[in-house]
């Protein structure tokens, strides 16, 4: 199979030029974005030089002008050389997956696959300790340490001004001036953050976790039975890299799952996060009854070798919770968890994940993948937040951490959901007390339940106060959510609103980068350098477009004034008039 | 002129009727929206009732079938027994106003002009006091607050459920568990809350605005210099109210505003707030140094006698606050505060809004028309947030206050603009304890400079951080802020996401009524009824429109999954599948 490139939007974003920064010994090359900002002119014709505005780029090499895109080709594997240079993992003859194997040699598949399958994956060689949080408890700087110290510290050198000293609000976060390697490390080893990154996934560029760090977001992309294609999901994740997603989980639960997963991660330059169960329930025809800890066990050993680069794995689920949920308004709405209730009611026993789960923190560690202990219990309504159910679950997951870590396996928690905004700071201190400061990754949370056709916004209010409250990770919620499936559109949107949402919970953070931005967008603005706002806006193309449907003519891009207010009534051009005056008094 | 009807979006919204709940002596008709639920039916075919849901509605006569909609005619005049009953007022022969006379005088305006024009406005009787406010200190409950207090109990009496005992989180509120005429009174005598109910608008049906009541919404409309026809601003004025606007407020800047206004007035049943200051500056064809005390104290009266609730006036910017704002990344944003700061910074003295502040009360007891302390300083940027400019105004606007009530004009004070999430309480604790507790109505705030074309969401995140910690009203901001004159479509954008954050700030504060329409859509989302959904959603057409994109067929409005996840996936149906089967074990 063969996708066809040309749907893809590539190329830099308006204004904007890939950059890369190199490390002090310059071997890493950490790719940022350049938002190129015009002089500013004064009325006397006197010109001031403006800094353009690097910022944080997850699009990876598809907006490199000198990279020449070729889905069917996958990415550069930037890490490969870091993996094999440490010399503490092997390359398989052969898939260890059964599944794995018998899709591999299925002629039949030939025309979905994609060609340059990984078929000699890595992993690690007997005895060896090889995830990012062994090396850290070890006091080994990796590469991807040092590669994500340069990358988080987006604009810190511009703090210059006042306005950027002592604006935060850290919540029990404590964030450096300035990040290093050693401050990334030691992050890590204590399980604060982590850095997804699979072995078997070396195309990704390192990112990292964690409440010290700039609060990322996750973008859900996959198909479902009802519908979408290989191409269409493909283009999508390409689409989200774009807008600013920091990861991806590929939620498929339709056809080729497998193959799918495949074509996604050879062209993504972010970590893919997945839900094994999901995959298993579709091998057994979703017949919950059929699920086995050793189909499943198979079918993380499949991911692992694709290199997947965290699971959500709902083992924190006891059998004696599901009882807790009976009087809820709306039962159980994690997908995985509503699996493994049946599971255990039917098997009237603990769950496979729970019974195994050490077998499967040793899995992950031959492979460095993280885990995302699903919350099978999350609140579904507002009426369910924060009830027994939830808090119980949340507590296993606690003691499920510690497990976690006895393997090295890197771990962060999952939480709600639908909660009121009165009740979501007690979820970001109970995870943080209960998960001994595992990094906390929230589905939203989704403030009311009456607008559907708007919950990126009802999730976006929740979502922006548990990041400020310490969220590491923010997982999107589009506008189509309870009513279909995200098309390439929604994602979009569901990015930005995410993107804006985790960029005011840096603010309220105080992150020491994060107020550059703002600043430069507001002066931008003050002077009507309107190129420059649009540039700087998360959504260039939107906010252009917006400007143009009164004003598109190219002199208007100069004017000082909006058709929002016209020109004898713009507070902005009567503010500069006025101050230009009171100046020229003194 | 003759408006075409036809554009009008009227009758209810889907699945929905107007109905009216009668007061106790049988005088009073509230408009309540009624929400059909169908039965829940189990899978042995017994069927379940579902209590319909009753939401307050801002809409008017125009969701109502039995109501004939004629924008020519203008509403019926609901208050204006009531008024006249109290026998306190005189009609008077003229318009007080020369502009007003004069425009009224005009024919070559007869084409422009509402045809059924107040020529003999109301005015208070020599000696009386009028105002919502002084009949409250008198201890008199009018027919205005019994009506509210009926409107504000929207689905009290279903609260029998656990769920929604002590839910809320009062932040300082005390929102009582039954809204009585006389809590609307004593909140009202002590300044809590205002009534905004100019005896010239007796077509608008009373609400009220105080953070011990339902969270309020306001949608800006109104011509632009560059843009808009009458017309056009009347469809979003009634397209407004559909969608929930609580008021509204024209800020036309552009031509023939008196004309507009008479348009938009005699169709609103909501109160409608002005910024005098734009007109008056419309009359000097802009040149701010020809502003003067008399040529305002005209567009007043003018605007009074046209039936205006509300003005926004920036008495607070003191002469000596504008230096405070020379350092300012983004200056004065606020127009009316912009156009201030020019006209004291030219006539080297305080404005004559400050000066005359005494006399503009006198002026406004006169008609009830209520007082909008605007924010003439309020910050433009993330960076600007909470300076010292802004809070020194705050102070005055405090100073203010005390003068107002002393003339029985009820008062509200405007607030924020561009705030990061971690400074937004102190904003509103300030903002109570130096206004001495008159409700506070602010504009998002925008918690990010970096979206523009996503203001809406930048801001309704701010907004309902703020409604919950005590805000009464939220001024709406569409997608086009910082970018353009919003049209129809940004209108109803912006009316719902706030409306949603209204609604989450009163899940927040505990509103004893809000919780039960998420609990009823909840339910009606586990028992998969969509039409119920989309019926309840606050945008019932966006909901059914996205769903239908992937499963347009009637049948599948009865299926027990969306295409999100199909059926196999479907949390909720695997959820209530084992919730059966343990209910059956029992």
């Amino acid at each position: 199979m063969k996708i066809n490139n040309f749907q893809l939007s590539t190329g830099p974003l308006p204004g904007s030029e890939k950059i890369y920064i190199e490390s002090a010994n310059g071997k890493l090359k950490v790719p940022m974005r350049k938002i190129e900002m015009s002089d500013t002119i004064d009325d006397n014709g006197k010109i001031f030089h403006n800094e353009d505005v690097i910022v944080y780029d997850t699009s990876g090499p598809y907006t490199d002008t000198n990279y020449k895109v070729d889905l069917n080709l996958g990415l550069p594997k930037l890490r490969e050389e870091w993996i094999s240079e440490r010399n503490n993992t092997i390359e398989l003859e052969n898939l260890s997956s059964s599944y794995g194997q018998k899709r591999l040699d299925d002629k039949n598949l030939d025309e979905l696959r994609f060609e340059h399958i990984r078929t000699k994956p890595r992993r690690a060689k007997e005895g060896k300790e090889i995830t990012q949080m062994a090396y850290a408890k070890a006091g080994i700087i990796t590469p991807e340490m040092e590669y994500i110290a340069i990358r988080e510290n987006q604009e810190i050198d511009k703090i210059k001004s006042d306005y950027f000293k002592h604006q935060g609000d850290s919540c029990g976060a404590n964030i450096p001036e300035k990040i290093s390697a050693e401050f990334v490390r030691d992050e890590v080893a204590k399980g604060r953050a982590i850095i997804p990154a699979n072995i078997n996934h070396p195309e990704s560029e390192p990112m990292i976790i964690g409440r010290n760090f700039l609060v990322k977001i996750n973008a859900n992309i996959g198909n479902s039975p009802v519908k979408s294609t290989i191409s269409e999901e493909v283009e999508k994740a390409v689409w989200a890299f774009r807008w600013g997603a920091d990861t991806i989980m590929d939620l498929s639960t339709g056809r080729n799952i497998h193959e799918t997963r495949e074509w996604i991660i050879r062209n993504s330059p972010v970590p893919v996060g997945t839900v094994p169960m999901y995959q298993a329930l579709e091998k057994v025809k979703g017949d919950v009854e059929k699920l086995t800890w050793e189909l499943f066990r198979d079918t993380l050993i499949e991911q692992c070798e694709q290199g997947v680069d965290y699971f959500t794995i709902h083992a924190g689920l006891r059998w004696h919770h599901i009882p807790l949920t009976l009087k809820r308004v709306t039962g159980i709405v994690s997908r995985g968890g509503s699996i493994l209730a049946h599971w255990c009611t039917t098997f009237k026993r603990e769950s496979f994940l729970y019974e195994h789960f050490e077998d499967i923190c040793k899995i992950l560690s031959q492979y460095d993948v993280a885990i995302s202990l699903g919350d099978a219990l999350r609140p579904g309504s507002i009426a369910d937040a924060n009830d027994k159910a939830q808090f119980a679950e949340l507590e296993t997951l606690g003691e499920l951490t510690k497990i976690a870590w006895k393997y090295n396996v890197q771990t962060i928690i999952e939480g709600p959901g639908h909660v009121p905004m009165h009740k979501i700071k007690e979820n970001m201190d109970l995870q943080l007390e209960l998960c001994h400061e595992a990094p906390f990754y929230t589905l939203g949370p989704i403030t009311t339940d009456i607008a559907p056709g708007y919950d990126h916004i009802t999730s976006a209010i929740g979502a922006a106060m548990i990041g400020w409250y310490g969220t590491a990770m923010l997982c999107y919620v589009t506008p189509k959510e309870h009513l279909g499936l995200p098309e390439k559109e929604d994602v979009k949107e569901g990015v930005i609103t995410y993107k804006l949402a985790a960029h005011a919970a840096d603010l309220a953070k105080g992150h020491p980068g994060a107020y550059f931005r703002d600043w430069a967008m507001s002066k931008a603005r003050y002077e009507f350098r309107w190129k420059d706002q649009f540039n700087i806006a998360l959504d260039s193309e939107k906010a252009l477009k917006f400007h143009d449907e009164t004003l598109p003519s190219e002199g208007h891009k100069k004017a000082h004034f909006c058709s929002m207010c016209g020109k004898n009534f713009c507070s902005m051009r009567a503010s500069k008039l006025l101050k230009d005056k009171l100046e020229a008094e003194e």
